[in-house]
């Protein structure tokens, strides 16, 4: 029988706890904003307390971050969120901390990594071993499985920050990325469909154009994603992704874009289940870091 | 002792056989022109079988293939060149006829991963489990090892055929993949180099424009592939790398792209070692076929 665990996604504005086995066996689970790390932490800290205290030992934890974030266990900065812009969480010693206040053993990786394990798991991606994971909402982050485990390297991927083609004569808005303008980022998060048509992206009709500019810049980055590193499967969540109206405009830029070359009947033939909505919609977050802290126990 | 093997570097254009145990000790080695398939396996065939009565036995086999190929082991079609437009070779029986005929296990994979494997066993990317080995020449290849394997996926990397920003005002060359017109390969390979400037790439000097505007695309290109898989270390081989004016330009591009954004002492303060020759030079195929064969062996 799988272990009772913890599960910690951990986001830029708010923190969602869980305890429970895995999907269909959740016995817990409490939100709250993210606010400075002291005052967070302590009340994941107590959250977890009070589970063991009602349904018995916790056996590990496992962390889905916003970052970027230190994800090599054997670093002496392994569970720090590093060079994050958000006030107060540079440099900060933060799956290391909570683990060792709960004397748990600890998994800890990117929100995206965590998610696409979650993924494989339970979801979209069972029986793949290398798959992208990407969610575009406020910010656009990519993760996933290659050879069946997560990606790191020199530290993780940042595959929001990809350059693309961009037609400033189809499209004048410059980009709104702090580092790079006019990466993916920076002409398709959230922020910048509602910058660039002046209203929030929620609220535009799924006729708008604004789609099908959000469509090709998607389309561009994930075939680029394709030739990098091969992925079986490209599961696509976050806010903006809740435009369904997006998936089909994405297949077949993509198939356009690639123009047959990628000989896979994955791409030719069965593209709807090649570029797809995470099958733990929103919860794969919160579950992933329920299946890492069962890789842990 | 490592065992006596067989590596095979199977180019478009010719073919390299080596026997050996390793860089230090290979006891034979041909190359002939890459023909049509019977003739050039016939060949392979001959010098491995030749090797044999010399040599003594021969442990297993390893091969390094120009593709798009199969290198998935339990697939029925392993050891194939798959869509290739080289006339003849298309959906060939390459690596499992030469196999079968010397009667020996095989290893078998793209050009690149290959080459990849061979720097990581002997050349410039030893103790790493995720880097990438680049290839500018005709064509433009990449693979690598993510977490300590090749880079498989769906089928394998294309990594030539990212798409980057093409600034049209800048460069009017169109580009020449004849499947995407100005991917990367398409602006960057060898002969788009001679296309665009109507001169051999190896006749231009060293203080040519031309090798600005390729080193700002191979820097587009390969801060993509940091942003997506995070290699520690990136290898550029292949004839368009041999000038070695191009690595100073790339990493000083590939710094300012980032803009800091990648927090990794390896980026911002050691990119001499980061973005490399091969330690293995035009070597590294043929060797990595040798480490493959050590590794069925």
């Amino acid at each position: 029988m799988a272990s009772l665990v913890g599960g910690i996604e951990a986001g830029g504005t708010k923190f969602v706890c869980a305890v429970g086995t895995g999907p269909d066996d959740i016995r817990a689970e409490s939100r709250f904003p993210t606010t400075d790390p002291d005052e967070t932490l302590l009340q994941a800290i107590a959250f977890f307390r009070e589970q063991q205290m009602h349904h018995g030992p916790i056996r590990a934890l496992g962390i889905a971050s916003f970052g970027p974030v230190d994800p090599h266990p054997d670093s002496p900065r392994f569970g720090y969120i590093t060079s994050t812009p958000k006030p107060g969480w540079k440099d900060t010693d933060f799956g290391a901390r909570i683990s060792r206040e709960l004397g748990l053993p600890l998994g800890f990786d990117t929100d995206v990594n965590v998610a696409a394990l979650g993924e494989a798991r339970w979801g979209a991606a069972q029986g793949l071993d290398t798959f992208l994971y990407l969610t575009v909402g406020t910010g656009i982050g990519g993760g996933g499985l290659v050879n069946g485990r997560m990606m790191h390297g020199l530290i993780h991927p940042e595959m929001g920050h990809v350059r693309i083609p961009h037609d400033r004569d189809e499209d004048p808005y410059p980009g709104r990325c702090p580092f790079h303008d006019d990466c993916l980022e920076g002409l398709a998060c959230g922020p910048a469909i509602e910058e660039r048509w002046k209203t929030p992206a929620r609220e535009l009709p799924p006729d708008h154009p604004a789609w099908v500019l959000e469509a090709k810049y998607l389309a561009l980055a994930l075939v680029n994603y394709v030739c990098t590193f091969s992925p079986q499967r490209m599961i696509l969540g976050g806010g903006v992704m809740e435009q369904l109206q997006l998936f089909p405009m994405i297949r077949q830029q993509v198939q356009q874009l690639l123009n047959g070359y990628v000989q896979s009947p994955a791409l030719l033939e069965r593209i709807d289940e090649y570029i797809v909505p995470p099958g733990l919609g929103n919860r794969a977050g919160v579950l992933g870091a329920i299946a890492l802290a069962q890789d842990q126990a």
